[in-house]
């Protein structure tokens, strides 16, 4: 008997018996209500609780964050678990791991996409498909109750700029043998038609070289490999010279290069620091920043604050990439700000110079049919991306009894009944990592900074004497909540409040009486502000 | 010599000599990073400051919140000038006035769509536009300059709800006489095509009325009249009976009801209260929270925590309703929410369910063709909206000098000889409201605020003796940072780097010892949690 289920964003465990083993580790980026929370981990304890079972290795899909970024937390737990991946998700593997100095508590088997490969007790076959990094792959896993198809993030490109388009022979082999099972992204399902090819971005970007009198700055995801790669195509045609900004781009893009992943003559790349000698027509810029976070390029530009680069009137800036849901604020504003700098920018709704690197819904609909699976479990996505990926596979003939719908921890067991939703429930879900901290930040403090977020916090600090009077002045302590130097009249208010509590709580312990004189504080500051700051008293006995 | 600008977000100030009129009187909503902001109003500081400005009267195009929010806050400090609206705007207008004690303040005076209203010496020839609420005007102006059109929000629906088209009459009218400058808005200018017509809404709306076997519940915002009449007319179709769930909500279709903008036989509307001696499939409920609000209607729902109301299994519930910038997470929360409570959940990109109210691209080229102007002023919207309506009109054929993109407070001059942009710059853009200050949260709270939101703050409360030496034990007070119950550690951390500090600083001065103090605590958490909580002391000397 066996079992399958996420475990918290991009993460899937299988179990056969005692055996097992995992498909990637992915990072979540945090919603904006979820204050300081740097990034989101998958719950992985029942992993490493559940000791007798053998983890017999990790495999990777593809090397994006959201699919590999919390590999260093995984290996940290479960040491000496192998991974495998495609050479240029070894290699970016191998970057994360050294920067953790985990690289000797694992071993890193690096795979072709089509390869098979043999993980503990499990056979993996890999086929290549097509998304926005290269080197990407679902696999089909042998169980001995069938073939299960494990999609990965893929989208059907017929003119990908690599060249190399889905394995479309692998799935059709797989549809004759027989699929018990299709696990299928569902990040796009709610969005109808086919996800434009990448071609298409490229007639844009040539439209916009072709044009642009002044400099070209393309902003775009550090990893995003092949968009790079049309970059430096154009470039070269067009004759300017590349340069990349931005740490993180410019290591995957020594990293792609290394490994032959990314071919850019010397003759076309130039030092960022070496710009300034070459006219604005024959320069082009890749930075990182397309998501307005304000301390990449694309956010310093916005502000002026890079180190070496300003926007200069003729600069023609590209924002070539997808936002984030819960980035459409920061990005909108960066945008607003390369305009009010004299930039003319171009993004996607003007123009088509970004693609989904996801399947819609025909590409959703082309893999059901090309697989032709007994059951179907949608993955990857919010609960309504899994509700609608669901819906395509009943209107494509799939059992509505077929289909599960399962949230971060449920269990679909596979016997040679059938398959179906367990009432097993493993731990699963999300932990919250802020600064060096992993768990530590509940939902209690998250709650906390919610309120100072909302309305700050006052603390008054008192000395009293023996007979529990008022000594000197209270002192007041306030942040997020008003400029008190202007305040003077919520200051006279806050001392005779104090003064208040102070004569009425005279028989009363320092505790309680430090509780009332919160309470009355708060309800006094509630009355004259309409704001609720949390507020603290510290009474000190002489 | 006449003068015109938007103020701020939807506010104009029209000028001719010493008289002056406005447009709209809107509030923003603020962005997620202005913590705690509940929202925006115009800085119309100007108005009150330039005391030989003669204002006549504010002027509104319709009753939507962000064209008629600051009312108040305008009327409390222009107290007398009348007010002009059409008859639901005025109902509207009303209602806040009266709610802030405001209303005897100035006088409304309404007009009908279409009327010629003489505002001191401004000749203002109101002409109906269709949007998403009823009785929604724009304007031509008479200058001894040429001709003003105002667009205000409008869309052209050829099929809309009420069968009121927009007066394309009176546009034409207008160009017969020669427009010298259009200002038109720009919300949708990066969408291309045609808004839809409200009548594919209705389509839409009628499947879901056919195929609901349970309750129907429609989510959309509270002002959204034309909304609730379609669903009321499907409810009689179906033989449902309406509920309105939101107080909003409530009072709106009680103003609508009353003037007549809105007609619902008396048997088709029920009490919230009596609907459960109704069965399921003869319910359709009309709710607030189509942002996802958690404190309205469809967010308390998602929650469980409606005083009245549960999501039953077999609900259909429709958000039907755009979702505004940055409410994207919370709406997303909101769907995934009721599709976990057993609902069937359907919104926009699943069903034609919401139609903008905004005209896309090609109904903005009609504008411009039908009024043919002489220069452009984009109003409404970022600036990226601004440049893209700007793009349009000079693909349309205006002269790109004679496009004006500004920014709040700059000044457009309109003399015999033409309209140019002005260096003047009037105070202009926004004031933050929390609570019931008005512009005492600057932006140093809000950066402040922002601080304690990521890391939240710590206070150590210390008594020294007269040789500055630690008395008992520091107090510790933090919120936000750590769950200090689970960091003994920590806590013995910061015990010793206090020691060290008195210690260390034995000589100096009160105010001096403590910024050491502050500095250090801030250094070693940073060191053992890569985290900059606010750090505060308090130094008693007994």
């Amino acid at each position: 008997m066996g079992g399958c289920g996420e475990i918290g964003k991009n993460m899937t465990l299988f179990e056969y018996g005692r055996d097992a083993f995992i498909i990637d580790t992915g990072v979540m980026f945090p919603a904006n209500d979820m204050l300081g929370v740097d990034y989101i981990i998958p719950d992985f304890r029942y992993l490493v609780e559940k000791k007798d079972l053998i983890i017999h290795g990790i495999v990777y899909t593809h090397g994006h964050e959201d699919h590999t970024g919390a590999v260093a937390h995984v290996i940290d737990q479960l040491r000496k678990v192998p991974i495998y991946a495609t050479p240029l998700t070894s290699a970016l593997l191998e970057v994360k791991l050294r920067d953790a100095r985990l690289l000797n508590e694992t071993t890193i088997n690096t795979f072709q996409p089509g390869d098979t490969i043999q993980v503990g007790p499990f056979k993996l076959e890999s086929y290549h498909v097509t998304h926005s990094i290269p080197d990407c792959v679902g696999f089909g896993i042998e169980t001995p109750h069938g073939l299960i198809v494990y999609s990965g993030d893929y989208k059907f490109d017929n003119t990908p700029i690599d060249g190399k388009r889905t394995d479309y022979a692998k799935l059709a082999e797989f549809s004759r043998r027989g699929v018990l099972m299709l696990m299928g992204d569902s990040t796009n399902a709610e969005r109808p038609g086919w996800t434009k090819s990448e071609i298409v971005v490229n007639e844009a970007f040539d439209d916009i070289f072709r044009n642009a009198k002044g400099r070209i700055i393309v902003a775009t995801f550090a990893s995003h490999i092949s968009r790079i790669q049309q970059v430096a195509n154009l470039a070269q045609r067009y004759g300017r010279k590349l340069a990349i900004a931005g740490h993180s781009m410019r290591k995957n893009v020594e990293t792609a290069l290394k490994i032959g992943l990314l071919n850019i003559p010397d003759s076309t790349i130039i030092d960022l620091e070496r710009i300034s000698g070459v006219q604005p027509h024959q320069i082009v810029i890749m930075a990182t920043g397309s998501q307005g976070e304000p301390t990449a390029v694309l956010g310093r530009l916005a502000t002026g604050q890079h180190r070496s680069l300003d926007v200069m009137e003729g600069d023609t800036i590209v924002l070539s990439s997808h936002t984030i849901p819960g980035n459409e604020e920061t990005v909108s504003r960066t945008i607003n700000r390369l305009f009010q700098r004299g930039a003319d920018v171009i993004y996607d709704p003007i123009a088509d110079v970004h693609v989904s690197g996801h399947a819609n819904q025909e590409e959703m609909r082309l893999l059901m049919s090309l697989t032709n699976p007994k059951f179907f479990m949608p993955i990857h996505g919010e609960l309504r991306h899994l509700k609608a990926n669901a819906r395509l596979a009943m209107q494509s003939g799939i059992k509505p009894e077929n289909v599960f719908v399962v949230e971060n921890g449920q269990v679909i067991e596979v016997d040679r009944y059938g398959a179906r939703l367990t009432s097993e429930r493993v731990p699963g879900g999300y932990v919250f990592v802020d600064g060096s901290g992993v768990g530590d930040v509940g939902k209690a403090v998250i709650r906390d900074r919610e309120i100072l977020a909302r309305d700050g916090f006052m603390m008054v600090v008192i000395n009293v004497d023996g007979d529990g009077r008022l000594i000197g002045e209270p002192e007041i302590i306030s942040r997020g909540f008003i400029y008190l130097k202007d305040a003077d009249q919520l200051i006279d208010q806050i001392r005779s409040t104090v003064n208040e509590v102070l004569t009425s709580t005279r028989q009363f312990r320092n505790g309680k009486r430090r509780e009332r004189m919160q309470e009355s504080l708060g309800r006094m500051l509630y009355n004259e502000t309409k704001r609720r700051p949390m507020v603290f008293s510290v009474i000190n006995e002489r």
